[in-house]
């Protein structure tokens, strides 16, 4: 307990000489959820002695709608731990080196990282969403090609056409039509 | 050169004490990628008195074809030398941390990042294959349609039948067709 009060100091000291504003120190208990919720920090530093499993999931959540960078000082790290961090998205993971002067350049780091992999992140979810949206709008073009008799580009030729009528993007058109023809069987 | 040489000291006792084995610790002139090539190491570490721009982008160069982890450990970081190293798929960025205790723990996070940096690019080149996959197909699909009159499901069918019996991938045979339909006009 006293390593973990010089270390909360040290981090405290390391913020306030970096210029950072401390939004909220809170605890890790059943209302963390609410406060980040409420607080929208920038950036979220977590001090553990040793195992956050719990915070971790907890933040995950808060996250999962606004990501931010989370920072994670503490002493030691199994390969376990180190996993669900990773997994959790956590930006830096820094064991046993909580000094002064390392508080800047660690968060400062941590957002290059996090901005590094919120990139991939977006890009990932753009190309599933692209590989999603052609999925159905090839199913939507396929059961317009055998009700209608029509040809591969025909139509597609339609559904542009009554997408743009109906002011729809071709997916949600695309949808649409799939929604009804499980309808209609 | 001072700091550099008692920096240098430093990483090789943490790197001894951790029970890691070094390999080689080379300069970084222009036989960099050679050698690295030659050696095929596990993990690199840079240690970089400032800027390792040039060293990073050989690294990169070895690194595309056999990712691994890449630890730097500088005295200092821009935000554009933080950018670079980022995007160069650095693991980890270490500022003036550098203590011999901290060497195992730091490098123990810089694999477990690496490994949850190369899960999401492995899903992001999966995910942008497939729809690339997926485009060729099509393409090839709409072609076969045209030319026979063939239905979506019958040109499909007659895709996959073709492709079975040359016991080609499906998307192999869908190039092959794209590829003899731009000879042919």
């Amino acid at each position: 307990m006293q390593r973990q009060r010089a270390r909360s100091r040290d981090l405290r000291i390391g913020l306030l000489q970096a210029g950072y504003n401390v939004v909220a120190s809170i605890p890790g208990d059943i209302y963390l959820v609410e406060r980040l919720t409420q607080l929208q920090p920038d950036l979220i530093i977590i001090d553990a002695e040793s195992d956050a499993r719990d915070v971790l999931e907890d933040l995950v959540m808060v996250s999962r709608d606004a990501p931010r960078p989370i920072v994670l000082f503490t002493e030691e790290g199994t390969p376990s731990q180190l996993e669900a961090a990773m997994s959790a998205g956590v930006s830096a993971y820094v064991v046993a080196g909580l000094q002064v002067e390392r508080v800047k350049p660690v968060l400062e780091v941590a957002v290059a990282r996090f901005n590094a992999d919120q990139k991939l992140r977006t890009e990932l979810s753009e190309t599933k969403n692209k590989l999603a949206e052609r999925k159905i709008i090839d199913r939507a073009k396929g059961i317009l090609m055998e009700k209608h008799h029509l040809s591969e580009n025909d139509a597609y030729q339609k559904l542009r056409k009554q997408a743009m009528e109906k002011n729809l993007k071709l997916v949600d058109l695309a949808q649409r039509i799939l929604d009804v023809a499980d309808l209609l069987g």
